[in-house]
C-alpha cells in the first residue's frame, strides 16, 4: 500500500497528535488526514491550523474507513481506545500509537480482532508545553520513533510504518517494548523525576527563605525543566511503568549519596574521576546527537 | 571613589572572568582593567578579544596599584590567592571574587590586612562551556549577584561593588556566606549532582544496551547538560560544601524515592497531587524569571 493512497485517523490533537498532523499535511505524505478530539473547540482549532482535513468527536465514526489510525492521547487512554476502536476499524488497517510506555500498550493490542495490524510507537521528543497552540510541522525531525510490533504483526504494515516515521522527517527503530520501557525509564522517565524532586526540594527550602528562588539560575532552569510538562501524561507514564522506573530512581539515588560521600570525606581524586567521567560522557553524546541533527538539518528534537 | 576612576585586576581570564572584563570595557564603566592569567596565549587572547587593557603572568605584578582585585579562579584556588595578594594591594582598595560558594572564601578573607576591604561576590550566571573563547559582554545581564561583606567590610567598599554589579547589568544582593552556600547547594550545585548522576545512570546502562543513547532526546538534553560544567570548578565547589550539598542530595533523593513508591503502590491521586504541585511551581517559578529577563531585556542569565 502507498501511503499517498492512505486515509490517517489522528484520535487525540494535543501537541504530538497536532504536530503529526501539521507534518503529514504540509508534506502531502498521506491521502487525507482525519482528527478526533473530546472538544469541539479542539477540532475547529485543528481545522484552522491545517492540521486535519476534517475532524471529528466520535472515536467510531473517526477511525472508519482509515488505513492508519494513531492513537495520541495519553497511555492510559490508549489502553482503553484500543479496545474500543479495535472492533470498527477497516480490515487490514494498522492501528498504532505515540505513547511514551510500550509494554502495557502492546499488551492491550494483543488482544485485537485478526483483522487489524498493530505497531506500537514512540517517537522521542516533546515540548514541555502542551496542547494544539503548541504544534509545529518540524517536531518529529530528527528524532529516534520507536516501533514496537507484534510477533503476529504483518511486516508489510511494519514497513509501511517506517516510511511514515521517514516521511516526517523521524529515524524508526524496532525494539521490543520490555526493552523500550526500560531504557526510556532511565533517558526520559528518571529526568522528570529528577525535575520534580528538585522543584520540591526547592520549595521546601522557599518556605524557609523565599529568596532561593531569586538565586535560581540557568542551572536550575534547564535542570528542573520538565517539571513543568503535562501532569496527566506523565502521571500514566510513571504508572505504567513503575518499575523500570522505581530501578532507575533508586540507581540514581545511590550514585548521589556516593557523589555527596566522596565530597564529605574529602576524596578529591575519587570525586574527580567520577565527575571527569561523567563531562567526557555527556559531551560525547552531546558532539553525536548535534552531528546527527545536523544530517537531518533540525535541531529541535535529537 | 567613582568607578570610571578605578584600575581593576581580573585575576582568571576564563569564562567568568573575561565575560567580566569585555562587560566592563564594552560599557566604559572602569579607568583601566588588567588582567592576570597562568598562561601567555590566554594574555594573548584576552587582548585580541578586548577583555583586558594589559595583561600579565605575575599575580604581584596584576594587582599592584588597583582599586578592586576580582578572583575569578577556582574556589580553593582564590582562598589561597586571597593570601598571596593581600600585601600587595593598594591601602583602600577592594578585593572580591566570582567564587560559587561563600562560607570558606569569606572565611580567608577575615585574615586580610585592615588595610583591604574584602567583599565575597557570586554572580548567579554561567554557561556550561569554558574558557575565554567562551566569554560574551552580556553573560551577566539580568544576573542576581550576591555579595557577601565581612563584618569589618567598610559600606563604602561594599557600594562601590553594588555600583559595579549594576554596570554591568545584574541585580546585587547582599546576603550572609553561609546562607548564600545552603541556598545555592539547592539550586546550583544539587542540578550539576543530578545532571552527573543521570549521567553515571545512563552510561552503567550503556554498557549492557548501548542503544540507550540513540533513545535520549530533549528531556535527558536538558536535564543532564550540567554534567559538561568545568570539572575543576565544580571539585572545589563540591568539596568547600559539602555538608549543605548532602544534605540537599539527601532531601532530593528522599523525594525520589517517594515519587517512586507512590508509582509503586499505585497511589494515583497522592502522586497526581506531587506532580501537579511542582508543575505550578516551575511554572510560576518560570514566569517570574521571564518577566525579569523582559524587563533588562536579555534572556540569558535569570
Amino acid at each position: 500500500m502507498n501511503l499517498t493512497d492512505c486515509q490517517m485517523t489522528i484520535v487525540g490533537l494535543g501537541l504530538m497528535g497536532g504536530s503529526l498532523g501539521l507534518a503529514l499535511r504540509e508534506g502531502g505524505v498521506v491521502r487525507r488526514v482525519v482528527g478526533v478530539a473530546r472538544r469541539p473547540e479542539t477540532i475547529a482549532q485543528a481545522l484552522e491550523l491545517g492540521v486535519v482535513d476534517a475532524g471529528t468527536l466520535d472515536l467510531v465514526e473517526g477511525v472508519k474507513g482509515s488505513d492508519i489510525v494513531v492513537l495520541a492521547t495519553p497511555v492510559r487512554t490508549i489502553v482503553k481506545q484500543v479496545g474500543q476502536v479495535a472492533l470498527h476499524m477497516r480490515p487490514g488497517a494498522v492501528l498504532t500509537d505515540l505513547g511514551s510506555t510500550k509494554v502495557t500498550v502492546t499488551r492491550a493490542m494483543a488482544g485485537l480482532p485478526a483483522g487489524i495490524e498493530p505497531v506500537g510507537g514512540h517517537p522521542m521528543c516533546g515540548k514541555e508545553v502542551t496542547g494544539i497552540e503548541a504544534a509545529e510541522a518540524g517536531l518529529y525531525h530528527g528524532a529516534t520513533w520507536v516501533l514496537t510490533p507484534l510477533e503476529r504483526t504483518a511486516p508489510d504494515a511494519v514497513e509501511l510504518m517506517s516510511r511514515l516515521v521517514e516521511a516526517v522527517g523521524a529515524r524508526p527503530l524496532v525494539m521490543e517494548p520490555e526493552r523500550h520501557d526500560r531504557l526510556v525509564a532511565a533517558i526520559s522517565h528518571l529526568p522528570y523525576l529528577l525535575a520534580v524532586s528538585l522543584t520540591q526540594v526547592t520549595s521546601e527550602l522557599g518556605v524557609e527563605d523565599a529568596e532561593v528562588w531569586e538565586l535560581a539560575a540557568s542551572g536550575f532552569r534547564d535542570t528542573s525543566r520538565l517539571a513543568a510538562s503535562d501532569v496527566r501524561m506523565m502521571l500514566d507514564i510513571l504508572l505504567t511503568n513503575h518499575s523500570a522506573v522505581a530501578e532507575m530512581a533508586e540507581r540514581v539515588a545511590g550514585r548521589l549519596r556516593e557523589l555527596a560521600a566522596l565530597a564529605q570525606v574529602g576524596d578529591e581524586d575519587g570525586l574527580w574521576k567520577e565527575l571527569e567521567r561523567a563531562a567526557e560522557a555527556r559531551r560525547a553524546w552531546g558532539e553525536r546527537s548535534q552531528a546527527l541533527q545536523t544530517q537531518v538539518g533540525d535541531a529541535r528534537c535529537e
